[in-house]
């Protein structure tokens, strides 16, 4: 039956929540954070921890904003970059709420997003929140190199972005319709550098834009905006490239939240990264410009690249997802 | 809205693979398994990989057991305990079908089920597959010591399960009926001994059951079989008395998975683990005795440990969590 399903009830997006680190509230987001940290520990100990608290304040947040009492959520839905996915497990820990823990790497919130509208329309839960995060410090401990090494970065690796945002998905009332999702195939073209995350997932965002225009008829113009989640500089310039060359032009409504969120991204290089990365933009920037400000209907599509060190370290090449929502007011 | 969900449609499970290791298959399951490994590397090079073969094993042979096509298959949804979920990545990588990633720990096979049914019932799928496994080599070298090590065993530890199982979930049919699900939530008790799982999730088995029970308005007697993952023998006793203490007597038909899988459980101490323990069993032992040997209803209640090496070093306890699946014939 194709990779896009339907939401006839349009579940919304009745409120969001986010929180980012002084770095990524430099640029563009800045303005639409709803709290900026002053200091990416967070008051805690451990960079997992603090990973962990910026979920459980989105949430907080996300409930909070949409008018709801915790007692009224049905359902978490949330996932992370950690290994067993411990931030959105401890975050979870503190509510007395059904849980649904997802793995998608950097495309959980467009997967969470997916879930959560499936079990509104399919009249399974009224109320629920999505939550995904990153932070920068954990996220280079666990795939990459200890901080304190000071590993100079090649020129194509991303920023991994601290920062988390939840949204609260409801069965009707005001926001933004949830109306359609792609949901994406495991894709790899044999990329194997561990920091050329955006070569790695161009393909699957491709597959996935791909299969969302070839099933559902529309063009691209059909969107202000088709969001990718983070590519990078490179990555967006890839997917641009392998689209255009299956005969859909998507530049002209094309943006990727990792080559938008830094400032000045010649600092990051291609760009910012993580779970938290299209987390952010996504419940900031953009669900405001689509509140107040005349964007009326997004593609949504996050990309995720499902590699662990062990399966690097055993040769492996970078298997790669992207799920896209479709996001209409 | 509660914990507890039910499925209209009453998707089927119409079909069922599974794989274990040799000595798994010296046990209960071992007349009942479809595919007994001779050796546990299943001719991999690594640990990883033989998990992760394992996985594609069973999720072809549920898909050739129901009489369906690669193509005919909608959606696959599949964890497994290995870090980034790449058993489950990797081996949907080989299949051109929609992908989600899910992390239960060793609830994955309830988790799955009950988000399969979900999606059937709802109408986003016609054919699903959910799948997960797990593998003693590799579960050791990731949560505990290197084998080479030969470190003493506690007598309170389990023995993770070299297996998997999957699952062909269709809207209609003949097969077994998922009738409801109780979805989970995040339960602590404050256990950190990473060796005593069964104490760590016992609670969060009692939360679920409990649960299920008061919503539903049913009584334990209603099913053939309560059964639970991988508590094993401690674990399923310490569930009985916390269930009997809230007033609700399950002793007469409780079974876990864990308790029963190996032949002489004093060998592995507490019995099995790990998400193939419930997967397996379920798959084989369990479904064939509900098509052909008269067990009727089971709750099928899955628990998880949410913990990571990083939490535990970290000194946090151990989150846990169960999701219950309502199998009917």
């Amino acid at each position: 039956m194709g990779q896009t399903i339907y939401f006839r009830s349009q579940p919304r997006i009745a409120a969001v929540s986010t929180i980012a680190g002084k770095k990524e509230c430099e640029g563009i987001i800045g303005r639409y954070v709803e709290t900026a940290l002053e200091d990416d520990m967070f008051g805690e100990s451990t960079f997992e921890k603090a990973e962990c608290k910026m979920l459980s304040h989105v949430i907080d947040g996300a409930i909070v904003n949409g008018g709801k009492k915790r007692e009224e959520i049905d359902l978490i839905v949330s996932g992370d970059l950690l290994n067993q996915i411990i931030s959105a497990s401890f975050a979870a820990r503190d509510y007395s709420v059904p849980f649904l823990g997802v793995y998608g790497a950097c495309s959980t919130m467009a997967e969470s997003l997916a879930v959560a509208a499936a079990f509104a329309d399919g009249g399974f839960a009224h109320n629920i929140v999505v939550a995904t995060g990153s932070h920068f410090a954990s996220a280079e401990r666990q795939y990459r190199y200890p901080l304190e090494l000071g590993t100079t970065r090649p020129p194509q690796a991303q920023w991994t972005v601290t920062g988390a945002g939840a949204a609260l998905v409801t069965e009707g009332g005001d926001g933004v319709r949830i109306t359609s999702a792609t949901l994406g195939k495991v894709v790899d073209y044999g990329i194997t550098d561990v920091n050329n995350m955006g070569a790695a997932m161009a393909p699957a965002a491709a597959d996935t834009i791909l299969a969302h225009f070839r099933e559902t008829g529309l063009e691209p113009s059909h969107y202000d905006l088709i969001v990718t989640g983070d590519l990078g500089a490179l990555g967006s310039r890839i997917l641009k490239d392998l689209t255009w060359e299956k005969g859909l032009d998507i530049s002209n409504n094309h943006v990727d939240c990792g080559e938008i969120i830094y400032k000045v991204i010649e600092d990051e290089f291609q760009g910012g990264s993580g779970a938290g990365c299209s987390a952010v933009v996504l419940n900031s920037y953009l669900y405001s410009k689509m509140m107040t400000g005349g964007i009326r209907r997004i593609l949504f599509a996050a990309t995720g690249a499902l590699l662990s060190t062990v399966s690097s370290g055993q040769g492996e090449s970078i298997p790669c997802i992207a799920h896209a929502v479709v996001l209409e007011r």
